[in-house]
């Protein structure tokens, strides 16, 4: 046995913030990103500790699963085993760059499966996340659009969420809908086949289903899947403001483990990053 | 004891990629980031598996330990900690997206440590990784410029591979490399300080000293600080090629681990992204 053998790290490493990546793996890296962005630092060594773990190709598609358990191949198990590394690590909070994987029917087994452990492992959820920042971006807002996966929409996710906090949920129509699941899914010119850079087409369809949400009555609009942020990381279109759901993630991590490290969010927007793609 | 214990991933899973971040944290995503941008695949499940450690509270400064031991803090043992932890979630390959750690005072002792414990996991060495990338790129180069911490410079890092390959090196006069070390280190314009997006004044000083090294028989220039790329992503300034650090540990990475996913380097180049932060 070597001398180095059981050095520990110091305890405030213990407090790491656990990114369960690869679902995709470009939503994982913005996250981690995010995570950066909205920690105050100028020195390295101010900087959090952060374990991403990025194992994408045993977590078949959240959908399908979602839909027909019994006819798809289940993403429980492997995400659970990520979990645990990150646990392992010494992560004491954990969040999913997935709003897909939030669906009741998978995010309650892997708290449970944690819980069942004993792991001490912090395992938040995006949607509340995502309430709590446009409580805190735009607090008078009542009616709230949504993007995001057709899976989410037809599951209710956000809305959900949004009524229980006294808000109005309005989601894209059927043919709009259909274009927002393609500038994720599309092989050719979606965000996971093509995120860096995201293609023009992608980032139109998402800027014209935000314009139609408007129409309808959205006073803010969630981007509500960790990929969409990658074609539209703006924090607003014409005035309409676009709620990260990347960002309100990332943020409630940092507040989670390191609250007095958070970047004041009006600091935040003003500096959010250019658009990646002009069209 | 949970039913859900003890579930391993599969094997392949096993083959994963390490990052040791966090020196700088924005390098350590960009290294993440060129993995998967060097990686052949459309859809999530196709991307290699990857974890990225990023614990830079207790790294560091690697630059006064090596020229100092007695007089500074050791980043040994955080660095070696790290390491095991990659190994244990899998990893069988790492590498360390700073090429000033890479200094045989400091790697030595951390590729001892891997080989004394037993463990398996490689630790690919950063200068191995751009001089085989040079050869792709540049097959006829003789004399190559280099830029790089000032630490980095003094211990010859680059010069003593590339000279063991059978080429010369040329580097900034001491007035550039301040500047060059001033672009990394300054806490006001710096890249440690601010790189998300980087300031043009690190910019402008990284394209002067690339001229500079032209002036002086420079046929290619090194990025040899895993910093510089955030300020100068693309492959090439005014025709002269650039040899990013960063890239070149990313495809050793993959070709160490996953060959067949290599993205061709030619594909590579012409996707470069473009200019981070126009001057």
């Amino acid at each position: 046995m070597s001398p180095l053998d059981f050095v520990p790290l110091a305890p405030n490493e213990q407090n790491a913030i656990g990114v369960l990546g690869g679902l995709g793996p470009y939503a994982g890296l913005d996250l981690v990103r995010a995570l950066f962005d909205e920690t105050l630092a100028s020195h390295d060594q101010e900087h959090l500790p952060v374990t991403l773990i990025s194992y994408p190709g045993q977590i078949p598609d959240r959908s399908p699963w979602i839909a027909a358990p019994e006819e798809s191949p289940s993403p429980v198990l492997p995400m659970v085993e990520i979990l645990r590394r990150l646990d392992g690590v010494g992560c004491s909070v954990a969040g999913i760059p997935c709003n897909t994987a939030h669906a009741p029917v998978l995010f309650d087994q892997l708290r449970d499966a944690l819980e069942l452990e004993g792991r001490s492992m912090q395992l938040l959820h995006i949607v509340d996340t995502i309430v709590d920042l446009i409580r805190e971006r735009v607090p008078d807002a009542q009616t709230i659009g949504v993007l995001a996966t057709t899976s989410s929409i037809e599951n209710r996710l956000h809305e959900i969420g949004l009524e229980a906090a006294g808000m109005d949920a309005v989601v894209p129509d059927a043919a709009v809908q259909a274009e927002v699941q393609a500038s994720i899914f599309d092989d050719t010119w979606g965000l996971k086949a093509k995120s860096n850079p995201p293609t023009p087409k992608a980032r139109a369809v998402l800027l014209n289903a935000a314009a139609h949400l408007r129409e309808q009555g959205a006073e803010a609009v969630i981007l509500g899947c960790t990929e969409l942020p990658l074609a539209v990381p703006e924090p607003e279109a014409d005035g309409l403001p676009l709620i990260n759901s990347t960002r309100a993630l990332a943020r409630a991590l940092i507040r989670a483990t390191h609250p007095a490290k958070l970047r004041p969010l009006a600091d935040s927007l003003a500096a959010a990053r250019p658009v990646a793609s002009p069209i």
